[in-house]
């Protein structure tokens, strides 16, 4: 299509694969998309993408395929299911799984589709949506080799560090080991600003006092400030959170494996969504911590 | 003494205070110190320092002293016990606790001196012994202001991060905060390098796929890699560490507050202590995660 750019299909357009489309379409590639609830479409489709009725449409129309939906089923279906990418993609095609799902079933598609010629690739990606909209998202690829210099170009428009891991699932797993470091790292930035407030630091000194140094983290520096000014509006969600955990913490169940901080974690997330906060950031997970303590880490004016 | 700067004092020569004291030294303070096992002052001795017999003739020699024990009862002892700084300190003295000790050891200690007219600050440092030696320590301060100021010459020769946090004890708490942080940015590394190795990802190509996004941290980019090479040179060691943790769950205790983060890496940390990782640097933690994991983080040549 436009400056002779392949054409791209993208599948699930919720407020992270929207803005990764957007991007693509701003950089010139032709875009077909579908989505379960098509009004989520309506704005790409108003700046000229073309609508598609289920997956194996998309798969028709473009020889590279994007998904980005919730959790492992949702890829198992969308790539597998009735009217799913498999029954439209053609050999020689590239499917590009941009969800964070299990390695396990990750690999289990890719041979499927490895059957009829088609290549598969797990590509998660960390950043946000903060990352999404700038195109500066991380990206970690697992798949073919061959087939990863082929999609390079995809890449680079919706992302800023992109790294090829190894083969089928060694993007997913990067990615839980990913998770395991945000979500520990937060939980004790969480912890450590409760423990200030009710030992009576200023909390927002304190962040930049330590910041710098040896407790120094990304979770810290953004997410810090705005546990203390009570911002819990959502650069990542508690609810996805909490399903990467159920990710880490199923696979070390195969792997008979025993992660007690990641599982602890995965209790304070829970706690949090039972108490309402499942839409919230994750920096939301202070609130369950302040519950503990008796006091709250919000302090002077927001 | 030489460039007219006045003589400091300098109680407590170990790891820590052993580089620190050299550095004032080498800014040209006239340099009185004591520790307890006086062998470790020779190599101080001769580069210029002078030898006092005990806390209290340091004082006399000094209106600054500094002091760099391991532990609250250590201060306890050096500043108000017999021969203690107390006995020889004058009205209008200094005395700059820069060990990491109880903030409340630390406020009772400043009104004992104040009733002498000596002001007391509490001035932990983060950075480790690395930090220590090319002095770039960061120095958290409590006490009073003025003293703060009039002291800064002295921090600017061990410390490039010096923040003055508030009245007595807040240099401490500001500490502790800190140590939360390490405590469990490191452990989640651990946990996460140990799920990484049982998954069959590249450790050191994980690291670096990962470390510049929301997953990064001082603790993943400067003591990952040395897990993976399994490198347990102590930069801060386990069992100091662990009095840290303790000191935070007894202020925890104190103030009536729950830590379950704080309370599991303390306990993983004791761990590695009964295993005889007391003095290996705290990233010897991970051999606790890799006994639960039954696998090693180590991968390839060191």
């Amino acid at each position: 299509m436009a400056h002779g750019k392949p054409v791209v299909g993208f599948i699930g357009l919720g407020i992270m694969g929207q803005p990764m489309a957007r991007n693509l379409l701003k950089a010139g590639f032709g875009l077909v998309v579908y989505t379960r609830t098509r009004r989520k479409a309506n704005g790409l489709l108003a700046e000229g993408a073309l609508w598609a009725d289920c997956p194996a449409a998309v798969a028709r129309q473009a020889p590279m395929v994007i998904t980005m939906v919730p959790d492992s089923p949702d890829v198992e279906q969308v790539v597998l299911g009735p009217q799913g990418i498999i029954e439209g993609v053609r050999p020689g095609g590239v499917v590009i799984d941009m969800s964070t799902v299990s390695p396990r079933v990750e690999r289990a598609i890719a041979q499927q589709l490895a059957t009829r010629g088609v290549a598969y690739m797990d590509a998660p990606v960390s950043g946000g949506s903060w990352g999404a909209i700038q195109g500066t998202l991380a990206i970690m690829v697992g798949g073919e080799e061959d087939a990863f210099r082929r999609v390079l170009p995809i890449f680079e428009v919706m992302g800023k560090s992109i790294t090829y891991m190894g083969p089928s699932g060694a993007g997913q797993v990067t990615k839980l080991v990913n998770q395991v470091l945000v979500a520990v790292t937060l939980s004790g930035v969480a912890e450590a600003l409760v423990f200030g407030a009710k030992a009576g630091a200023d909390l927002l000194k304190t962040i930049e006092a330590v910041k710098g140094g040896a407790a120094g983290s990304w979770q810290l520096a953004n997410l810090g400030p705005r546990i203390v000014k009570g911002d819990f509006a959502p650069g990542f969600m508690i609810t996805l959170q909490l399903k990467d955990l159920r990710l880490i913490l199923e696979m070390a169940e195969e792997l008979a494996l025993s992660l007690p901080l990641t599982a602890l974690v995965a209790q304070l997330y829970r706690a949090a969504v039972v108490d309402g906060k499942g839409e919230c950031g994750t920096q939301a997970v202070v609130t369950v911590l302040e519950r503990l303590a008796g006091v709250e880490a919000r302090q002077g004016s927001a």
